[in-house]
């Protein structure tokens, strides 16, 4: 491809509507461009590298065995109603009504679609397993997108979905879903860890999700330094090892705290530190009122919390509500006296002498101690994991680092295999619930993951698999003849050899080609330039490594092939 | 691919909801099921033959110098206000509200996105020409979705844009993708004709349509015997030829005629050839009332009338219309004493002596002569060509033929760009408006066309270049060790040479698996039977003639190399 011909609008501004370094650096070299909030064209470097992982994903879900399919965007609004979802997702399902008001929605993830599919096909045990996935654009109405494509609108993903007699199977079937995933993101030259996941909306009994690892990545991720326990932030469990304080109780008192209301301020002023106080939270659930007791320098998990209450609404309670229970207003909610469920954290069973709020205005207990001043009715693992936390799993600590979410696969179990009367009749003739598990990649979002943990202040840095171009050949003088006739032999003969090769023939500055060739992050640049030229040698730079290596230009294709291959073959 | 693990279920019986041919096949050899009126999911056969269409376009694309990119289906609405065809477009657009009430469509086409792209990134006539293509899911919301794919509401579609400096560059991007999309459908092994088209809503000054013949098609082709003039129904002209009749002009006179209107009911009550008799169509436009004179064999077009007029809004005028203007009720309309714009057709200008309603109840003028008796405002040519009517470019006599429309392309002009102000600055750094042209494939409709045209009545007759598989292996007796072990031999030996193959592994009837291989039409059958094979030769059969060949099982591969190799270069 030739850059004069190329629709490549590299911007030399940060543009000012991006807050992450892949959106930045997407918008700059010219990948893509906004269309509206969360709506993005991929021009054609873009797509290039969308293209290469698709291929990839395809490569590896065929390998394993699934089949492609192409479900539609526009769903049908009964099927949502089957499965209860319509109901559920809420406001980030796209609903549209058609020029006969019938009502459909834009399909954000496919589970009825598929699942009234497997119904009108599947009729015999002999069918199965059977994996379906397709790769098509689906939308989430996110009411606040943001971070360019990973977090769009509107985005393409590859899901797939597993149909299995029973539960052996379908953790057959996720197994090897979890060693394709890890195929995939390994082949696209990328850092990444499976991690144990929340369920979500999605629904489903167990759930990893695939985390490529970058310092600049908006999720978290909890894994121990000894086993191999990995889990998402919402998800991580802490271990239960609970230390028991070496001291005697001492007499409860209540002190005045005026005005004092936060952890750091009564801490401060009654000149403890956060480990010797307690907070009490007060959540509102469907289920009724519970107060959440975690360590002050703790934070409550929010999700861990719901989970063991069961609850599916779960919000910290309004001022009235904690006025009403408490007898106090807000900031001075303490477990002693309270007449609601308690919930404490483990790490709280071996604390004594500790301070909580008084329930009372303006005051605090001090020695405060379980068992003999309130009542816990259950020691529960609720608050968020943090580095040191010990492993749930081993005698480990936990250490936490940085990702972005790229896949996720799920155990569905028959969840709508049953709400859509899903069955097939088993080698005795009885008719049986399909067991299912989802598997969902975010295209576009793996690309953008894999800028976020490639790149350097002057640009991305591509992985050789997915990268748009292998090769940049960069003649530093366009109007020098002989430099052109090398460079236009050298296109020649890459090209030949099957090599993706962007020429950059612009009429451009030097300073301009070499900036725009560290921004797009193409492997390799094949410099032609006269110092060189004049003892037959070109120059071969590694955008990742910044090597430089001088050979001469006969030599230049074949160091260039294998400098390729090693590349491809490193991740496979 | 094994067929006992392939999501393949063809069905046996005709499916009641299909009225169409090919739309019948795709259902009954698995390709497609449809989840709501004119919504498809593509199942694994039906997905691999329009992955290869897709496959041909992108590589005749970038042939032509054109680029890929991918706009979102999801498109504000502003943008669509912009160009003025947020209200133009009626009730086939699919509006749009997202969570915050902002209004969307779902793309139907991608005029405005691509302009306003280009008005972004377009700065110089240095960055021209350019075409930018995508191959992605559109959606419009037809009244009467009908025919499977052929006329869905959600399809896949390629569509390219191009920008040119000046008429002049247009022309040449033009020429090219009338070149790309000939080459195309050349690949995908069908017989087409580009022919003339009307621009309809999409706008422009010059339109192709590419047809793929076929019989059982829902479009008309009209062409020449001896030129090459082509178009469609819609816009086909005919031959300005007038034949003067040789007759002297008889006195006007009145005839009664009770209860006859129809041009059937008056000629044989008054005993004269439909050829006697002009026609008389009062129309109403957003211009006024017009009345259209055409023979009484003759068919009204309403296209060419309309564009003559100059009118968007034109239709047969309502009762009370006709009566107010021929002061007559409906079925007796004449152009003697009539006081609107008189538009008649060429066929009329050599007429004499005819018959034409009288404006009175239950009468008819006959010997009616033009000039003597009325004045006609122009004579055009409005009507509907049919088979044997004289060419509009040479001597030769027209021909109709049947057909479906796959692709269509568009010379756009400065449509676009000047609504929305797409403009680049010249060699003299002046601003111009961008000159554009836009060029569309169905791909779902071009496999349905292909299948329109390629079928028996045993099922789908496919193209090497897009057929799911090259070959179909079929072993007679799965149960037969010796048959499988040969099977699986081919079958590896097959895959190893790139020869795409369905291994028919399943344990079925001999009679239910070849009954499967003609209704999904894969191109060569390769059969094993106990007979052939004592003698160590298998059996090869072609679909599309019939024909079968039996060989060694050494020969095997190698013949069947040689037969696909045949077939993919007769088309390039």
């Amino acid at each position: 491809m030739r850059y004069s011909q190329l629709l490549l609008p590299t911007l030399k501004e940060e543009p000012s509507e991006a807050e992450v370094v892949s959106h930045k650096l997407m918008l700059r070299a010219g990948m893509i461009r906004k269309l509206a909030a969360g709506v993005y064209t991929f021009l054609p470097l873009g797509l290039r590298v969308m293209q290469k992982v698709e291929q990839i994903i395809r490569d590896e879900m065929n390998r394993a065995g699934a089949q492609e399919v192409l479900m539609p965007c526009v769903l049908p609004a009964d099927l949502w109603k089957e499965s209860g979802r319509w109901d559920e997702y809420g406001r980030e399902l796209l609903r549209i009504k058609d020029r006969h008001e019938r009502e459909y929605c834009f399909g954000p993830t496919h589970e009825e679609v598929i699942t009234d599919l497997a119904r009108g096909e599947i009729r015999s045990y002999r069918q199965l397993p059977l994996n379906l996935y397709q790769i098509q654009t689906k939308f989430r109405d996110e009411v606040r997108p943001r971070f360019g494509v990973m977090r769009a609108r509107e985005f393409i993903m590859k899901d797939a979905y597993s149909f299995d007699a029973d539960e052996e199977g379908a953790e057959k079937s996720y197994q090897q879903m979890y060693n394709a995933y890890s195929q995939i993101f390994r082949r696209c030259g990328l850092r990444f860890r499976a991690v144990e996941a929340d369920t979500g909306l999605i629904g489903g009994s167990f759930s990893h999700e695939f985390m490529v690892m970058a310092d600049t990545g908006e999720d978290a991720i909890v894994s121990c330094n000894e086993c191999d326990y990995a889990a998402n932030l919402e998800r991580a469990e802490v271990g239960k090892i609970v230390e028991e304080m070496d001291e005697e109780m001492r007499a409860l008192e209540m002190v005045e705290t005026p005005n004092q209301k936060s952890v750091e301020e009564v801490t401060n002023f009654l000149r403890v530190l956060p480990e010797r106080l307690v907070k009490t939270i007060v959540f509102e659930t469907e289920k009724g009122v519970t107060a959440a007791l975690v360590r002050g320098d703790h934070e409550i998990n929010e999700t861990k919390l719901s989970r063991y209450l069961g609850a599916t609404q779960l919000q910290m309670a309004g001022d009235d509500i904690i006025t009403e229970v408490t007898h106090a207003p807000k900031g001075f909610a303490g477990p002693v006296g309270l007449e609601v469920k308690i919930v404490a954290d483990l790490a709280i069973r071996g604390m004594k002498n500790f301070v909580t709020g008084a329930n009372a205005l303006d005051a605090h207990l001090i020695n405060v101690n379980l068992g003999r001043d309130f009542k816990v009715d259950e020691f529960v693992d609720i608050r968020l994991a943090r580095a040191g936390d010990p492993c749930p799993r081993c005698s480990g600590r936990l250490q936490v680092s940085k990702g972005v979410e790229v896949g996720h696969i799920f155990k569905l179990g028959a969840k709508y295999s049953e709400a859509m009367g899903a069955t097939y009749l088993d080698q005795k003739g009885r008719e049986k619930s399909l067991i299912m598990g989802c598997y969902g990649i975010g295209v576009g979002r793996t690309v953008a993951a894999a800028i976020e943990q490639n790149h350097d202040e002057n640009g991305i840095i591509f992985p050789m698999s997915i990268a748009p171009f292998h090769v940049l050949i960069l003649p530093v003088n366009t109007k020098d003849a002989q430099i052109m006739k090398v460079a236009e032999d050298l296109y020649d003969t890459l090209f030949e050899k099957g090599i993706e090769v962007l020429f950059d023939d612009r009429d451009e500055r030097p300073g301009v080609k070499f900036k725009d060739a560290d921004l797009t992050g193409i492997p390799l640049r094949l410099t032609i330039g006269e110092k060189n030229l004049r003892m037959g040698k070109v120059e071969i730079k590694e955008r990742r490594s910044g090597e430089i290596i001088v050979v001469t230009v006969e030599e230049a294709p074949e160091v260039m092939m294998k400098m390729i291959s090693a590349d491809y073959s490193e991740n496979r």
